[in-house]
């Protein structure tokens, strides 16, 4: 038979296969299934195989910022090490995007008592001139009162907003805090500043201030946009209260580059029964420059390559493919997250689930899904392997990691295993994201969670559901 | 009756006098004093004076390296403070010192693998070329391990001293550690190493080097001296780990300076029946360059200055002297301590007593006393006032304060008030000595404490010991 028919008739068996299973309920996992499910979650407690992967990415590779020195050589230290663990398929996939460099950053006040101030530039934010620049602090407490301020109150101002980072198990302080540093500049330049300063985002009172990105808005003026730490925020805090006029002087020579063509990086353990059938685990293997990228994301690296090798080591093959996905640039505009997305557009419909591992190494505690309702048994068998860990059940509107924002809306059924992300933020974009930060008890029981997920979701006869943007 | 022969008479009599009172023990306190006293350990638990001084110690000065723009400022401050506070005689005492100056502080790893490292270089040291230096890493666990070794090994080589210090609430890990710092770089120097790198004497795992003073040795080679903050040198020791040869670049240009003369800032409560008689209070003015200099020593400041404002604030004045000394240049070697004793060598039969507050602001847990014997029932006695804010009694084998240390050769009794120092070398001599890192309440607890036990023994009639070198 030609090759064109026969992926003709593949392709209405396959069309008609997914459309029945849609309808239907997955079959259960048998007894023998969900026993050796638990078997390799206990191989895996066993282990400290996703530890020694994070120790290997932040000793040999360190910083791994999209587009600069260490991005190359992160690629080249995932493919060597998917190819070591004995992965059957590694390849990459491009990854275009615009490149960042940070230069000098330094800051102080100048009136009313000089001090030095711990300062870092925001990515994608551009410089001051060289020589620096020099003007008085106008400080809000949130992003909300400085859209809310007069024009002339902030024209020809530094914008300094205070909010502090709250602390949650769940990290959703982040959310509530982070509008300052992605947006802020734009609300400032609005309003005619000549630059903004925030008080980072993150929960520790480390004299280390917290990078992250930002964005500039078309036809709005660029401002340079940086942050302080906590502990320096306060003092401009305490200098203010003495009620005069809070001088800074800023020298910051980051800057924009050309393009950089970058990879994701996948490593599959081919399934045996439906090898384009994909169970996706994901994480992303840059990082910022400033600390050895531990927690953000080196540990996601070492749960989901740690978790896959050892279903290929403990289990016989899976009927499904389990493909891990070490995406590029998450940081700087989820641009392996897109270019997997645009890439795999078609087959979609093949990803039958996938889970993000992007929020350190503490310890799962809830597994939500996002599943169609006939599958919700499923789910809760899967949840009784994962129970002995200290994992309760979640609810089933479950939303996608990072990366795979941009492939869900194609329609991927999502778990979300949630991590306990008390100390988090305390670390997260600052030097002090180094692998002391991840405690290696945690980080195994991460990846005890992925591989007795994946393996059961390898080799599930039947679907979970399939849920396109409407 | 002319000025020399009164003043005779006066000596004649005071040698007597001290002579007389040395063998006897000191009139117990009253219940009308005990009261006192624990009205101003009240008063002061319901204020938040200490924390204000040190508030506005580092808000307006902030870091107070000797020599360096700070000092003045902070002995500016001061005199400032203690004329605000209205102390009744203020005045300063000059110390000079040999200056130093921190210049570039820059290394990374250059083979196997290339990574930036986070370090700082020792007080005292010098630095290398401005081209800096590049040398293999030859690593010890310790000092002792450094010093058994062959001179062959360690020869062109940069020696790195990977000891990590223990956590202790007493902190007495910091003298099981701190010779690598003080002495590693003679040891070093005379194995004919080019560079000595310690892992910094420090708790905490965050990616800040700790800085400290470091002693070459008349005759033996300078060499440069550096510390890397914990994580860095875990990195390190993970890289050695490999067996494979691992490269250092480092480049300092620290210098020592000309001479300085800074000054001891004295303030005194004067007292009503023996005004020559002094209870000497004291805590450093100077810091480190790096932070802000609150713990060490912004919180011996407030302490000791409230505590001896508290007393006039809240009580008749006192029979004797509180003399609170703001001591200059401890961090470098003691030089406002030394200047002290010089100064007064012929007055410390008319110190009481002395104690300093030099352990940041954890809370008092202890009071340990050197004390003669006869005195011991009003040492229990100031104890029982002391008791209800959780302090224990100590042994009467108290030692003095670092900048008493030279004062007390000359026989000073002195106590000791034990503060909970768990966390205090998570932070000293780095960037994250700042505000934040105080709890007000705790101060507040040291304020309480010091003013008590201040107010008795300068009520106390009698003395309690006195002690010279033998």
């Amino acid at each position: 038979m030609p090759f064109k028919i026969t992926k003709f008739i593949s392709f209405i068996f396959i069309s008609t296969l997914l459309l029945s299973i849609q309808a239907q309920a997955p079959t259960k996992f048998t007894a023998t299934q969900l026993e050796t499910a638990a078997r390799i979650r206990d191989a895996a407690l066993e282990q400290n195989k996703g530890y020694a992967i994070v120790e290997s990415l932040t000793t040999e590779v360190g910083p791994r910022m999209a587009g600069a020195e260490g991005d190359a050589l992160g690629v080249k230290w995932a493919i060597a090490k998917f190819n070591e663990l004995g992965f059957d398929k590694v390849w990459t996939e491009p990854v275009t995007f615009p490149t960042w460099t940070r230069g000098v950053e330094e800051a102080s006040i100048t009136s009313p008592f000089k001090q030095k101030l711990f300062i870092t530039a925001l990515g994608n934010s551009i410089g001051t001139s060289d020589q620096g620049m020099v003007g008085e602090i106008i400080q809000f407490d949130t992003l909300d009162d400085l859209k809310a301020a007069e024009a002339g109150q902030v024209e020809g101002k530094i914008v300094f907003i205070s909010k502090k980072m709250e602390r949650f198990k769940d990290g959703h302080g982040y959310g509530q805090t982070v509008g300052a540093r992605s947006s802020g500049s734009v609300v400032a330049a609005e309003k005619g500043a000549k630059a903004i300063v925030i008080r980072s985002v993150g929960t520790d009172s480390d004299r280390m201030p917290h990078t992250g990105n930002m964005r500039y808005k078309e036809g709005v003026r660029k401002i340079p946009a940086a942050a302080m730490s906590n502990p320096d925020a306060d003092l401009v805090m305490n200098m203010l209260k003495r009620g005069k006029p809070v001088t800074l002087q800023m020298t910051i020579t980051s800057e924009s580059g050309e393009d950089y063509t970058s990879h994701n990086v996948i490593g599959e353990i081919t399934g045996s029964t439906y090898p384009d059938e994909v169970v996706a685990l994901g994480a992303h293997l840059d990082s910022w420059d400033l600390g050895t990228g531990a927690i953000d994301d080196g540990a996601g690296v070492g749960i989901v390559m740690a978790a896959a090798d050892l279903i290929q080591e403990k289990a016989e093959r899976p009927k499904r493919t389990i493909r891990v996905i070490l995406f590029a640039n998450e940081e700087q505009g989820l641009w392996g997250g897109k270019a997997y997305a645009e890439a795999h557009k078609n087959e979609f419909k093949q990803h039958i689930v996938a889970a993000e591992s992007d929020f350190g190494a503490g310890k799962i505690y809830k597994f939500s899904t996002k599943f169609k309702p006939e599958a919700l048994a499923v789910a809760d068998q899967i949840h009784s392997v994962l129970e002995p860990l200290g994992i309760e059940r979640g609810t089933n509107k479950a939303g996608p990691g990072p990366d795979f924002i941009h492939s869900a809306k194609y329609g991927m059924a999502v778990v979300a295993l949630s991590q306990d992300g008390t100390d988090y933020f305390d670390y997260h974009h600052t030097p002090n994201d180094t692998l002391d930060k991840i405690n290696p008890e945690s980080l195994t029981q991460n990846v005890a969670t992925y591989s007795a997920f994946a393996y059961l979701m390898a080799n599930l006869e039947g679907d979970v559901g399939f849920f396109p943007a409407q």
